[in-house]
């Protein structure tokens, strides 16, 4: 391993250089006018697979954007990992916000700055590197890899369940590798063993068929704003418990042993707080921070919009208010079961004043998985030695609603082993990539691969 | 008189072309973007004044946009109107729903669609029409006119209120005329005699420094969005009572005699609410439509926004959420003592998980005057001698602040001579006049100034 870690130690500026090249590309998926430049991002990620020495490149068409494949599979009698990763990325709004272009990568205080930086393409390019150091300097990996990049992960990997049942054979493998996750705090390298599942939803109502002036109608005429307000506060109360019927009947209580573990965590309440900017934590008041995040549902506003929103004032009577709705769920939730409560609920909450159109946008499963598994366990061994300090386990309030599939149709254990810092701005302006981390991650994937080859088939 | 409606009833086609390059200006106050179109209008409005024969044109400089002012005080010992109106219009967004372009004034089956048709340049150029057919053809007015144009009427007339102050002697008259409102009903001229008053204001709450990923974070950190939607659910109940405290304290009640008048009015709900694409009528139970839009006050969000609201799914935790919110106010209101009670009831809702930020925009008194006023006779008078049936007497929900200050600081009784129908979409897509009621509209106007000449002094 020494001579494919001192590889990886003397290229580490090339490294920084090609990433920046991926992370140009703005592969936006939840924007149709950026189908071409995710096409575009398929393409240099196939191109970039061959450069590395993956073999059977391909792009292969889903109904959506295409999935990218690539193996190698010269360790006959060896485990075979199934890398997973996505190559698409959030939208960039408020642009405004952004301290430099999100598709123009900036380095500042050893910390790349663009859209996609921390979820996923550092991550999947951290991989990319580490099969390289391996291919280059000893022609050969330890283990056989099965490579596949999504392009729609965030817009629900809505294609990808049936790619997987489809290509069940060619993809079969005996664990799955994910890293499109946070390490708990800096310095604190983790495995993420548990993630929520997800319902996105989106309500529409119209009260009129065309704006009214407030002044003429308003007090005979519902408001429709005022009327998505009044439903949305019967969503959730004060305290964040869901009264949404049933919402919790399959909630997987929290072990006490769980909560013990993360009690005992180094996470600092002051200091989150200062660092996102948070007057006072909010959530249900018989948890802690990270059980709230890690292990209980919740629902959250993801967008409003009604009426007139520039400077200014206008006296205008709403025809339509919109909002987007998503809930985190836990294991056991089922995320159609909870899509269809929740959309009795609103229909019942929705009064004759309106019209509602309710729209499932997607939804994915809660996850979780034993930590003593020894795949999970290799992983361990990888991190302490990439970083020199034993993991913690942990569990993630994000969701990888692919995690389950794998999980489901291919009976593959997986290993979530991520490298981002949770202050790295996923999904928000100045996403960013902390490069020391990126570094380390390439030499502990690398040493992930030998670890994973010893555990017994 | 005959010949000054022989004249009138002769230019019909000119008048048309001349209003449309009146509405071809996109005076929009509220975008600092239209600013240089609001003076370019101020000016087309001098110009078209000293065309048609006014004398002491001139732009009164305010610390916003400019007023225009012009007289013609040819006959002594008769009255003087004071003639009020804007030339300012609202935005235009949402652009899309126009059916064509806001500022190309397009005729279709009789009607005249553009931004300002109705609301005020139609209205306004009805009395420039009025006046020229006076001054061509008899070379004189029957009364003293003084003409006042402001262009902030769509931003609550903030610079009015000391203008008038400060020329007040300038602005000495008998009577105010305001053309600026709707008849009852296509076919039913009205006259006006009560006014609802206004409280704009806005409210931005803070949960985050920035955006946060609704997945990492959901169920430890404040929604700004949701907490919104809580504060403005409790602003009012599904039964259309507001819930500040003391806001209905100086609310004056309808009299048995005004409810027994409106019940007669010719109105079909079924008709309005087909008109206006409304499920249903919503408001308070103890009252009548046109009790609620009329002599009822109400609370209206105006515009909504949070978070990500393009096509598609972000898992985004919103910093900040917005609510444009207005009060209506009813005789006898105060705006600014419930401006008051509104922002402590809001600080009182917000909680400490958000930063709140309060904004009064702008405000005005409700407004109302005896029927039985010798101008308003006047008025209807020249309405049943311009449109062949006497008008009814209404009240209207919209809100005219400066006739209040007419009142207040000079003194005079306003007569609001409106020929505008409530179903042209003033402060909406394809807003439009009705071409005959224009017509007819200049016909009055010129018959009013016949009829107010006449009024004892």
């Amino acid at each position: 391993m020494d001579n494919i870690i001192d590889f990886i130690n003397l290229h580490r500026e090339r490294y920084v250089d090609e990433l920046k090249a991926f992370l140009a590309i703005p592969s936006v998926s939840a924007l149709s006018e950026h189908r071409a430049d995710v096409t575009r991002c398929a393409e240099w990620c196939a191109e970039e697979m061959r450069r590395i020495g993956l073999q059977n490149v391909s792009l292969k068409a889903t109904p959506g954007n295409p999935v990218v494949y690539g193996d190698w599979l010269g360790a006959p009698g060896a485990p075979t990992i199934l890398f997973y990763g996505h190559y698409d990325v959030q939208p960039v709004d408020p642009l405004n916000l952004w301290e430099s272009p999100p598709f123009e990568a900036t380095v500042r205080d050893g910390e790349i700055y663009a859209r996609g930086a921390a979820d996923d393409k550092g991550q999947v390019f951290m991989h990319f590197k580490a099969i390289e150091a391996h291919l280059k300097q000893a022609g050969r990996l330890p283990v056989n890899i099965k490579v596949i990049l999504e392009g729609e992960e965030e817009v629900g990997s809505v294609n990808l369940d049936n790619f997987i049942v489809q290509h069940q054979a060619e993809l079969a493998a005996d664990v799955v590798v994910i890293s499109d996750s946070a390490m708990f705090a800096r310095g604190v390298p983790s495995i993420c063993y548990g993630l929520r599942g997800l319902v996105y939803c989106q309500i529409d109502l119209r009260g009129s068929s065309t704006d009214l002036h407030s002044g003429v109608f308003g007090g005979a005429v519902a408001n429709p704003a005022f009327v998505l307000a009044q439903m949305i506060s019967q969503m959730k109360d004060r305290g964040g418990h869901i009264k949404i019927p049933g919402f919790y009947d399959d909630v997987l209580a929290l072990a006490e042993e769980e909560r013990k573990a993360w009690a005992e965590l180094p996470f600092n309440e002051r200091q989150y707080k200062k660092d996102f900017g948070i007057p006072k934590l909010a959530g249900e008041s018989d948890y802690t921070t990270l059980e709230r995040t890690w292990a209980r549902p919740t629902l959250e506003v993801n967008g409003l919009l009604s009426g007139f929103t520039a400077e200014g004032a206008k006296t205008v009577l709403p025809a339509v208010a919109m909002a987007k709705i998503s809930m985190r769920l836990v294991p056991n939730q089922d995320p159609d079961k909870i899509a269809q409560i929740f959309e009795d609920y609103v229909r019942k909450l929705a009064p004759k004043t309106v019209e509602l159109t309710f729209t499932r946008m997607h939804g994915g499963k809660p996850w979780m998985t034993a930590y003593q598994n020894p795949y999970v366990q290799a992983a361990a061994r990888s991190i302490e030695r990439g970083f020199g300090r034993k993991p913690v386990f942990t569990r993630e309030g994000g969701s990888i609603p692919v995690v389950s599939t794998f999980q489901e149709v291919l009976g593959l254990p997986a290993v979530l082993f991520g490298v981002g810092l949770p202050d790295e701005n996923a999904h928000a302006p100045n996403e960013k990539l902390d490069l020391g981390n990126f570094h380390g991650g390439v030499i502990a994937s690398a040493i992930l691969y030998d670890e994973m080859s010893r555990v017994p088939k």
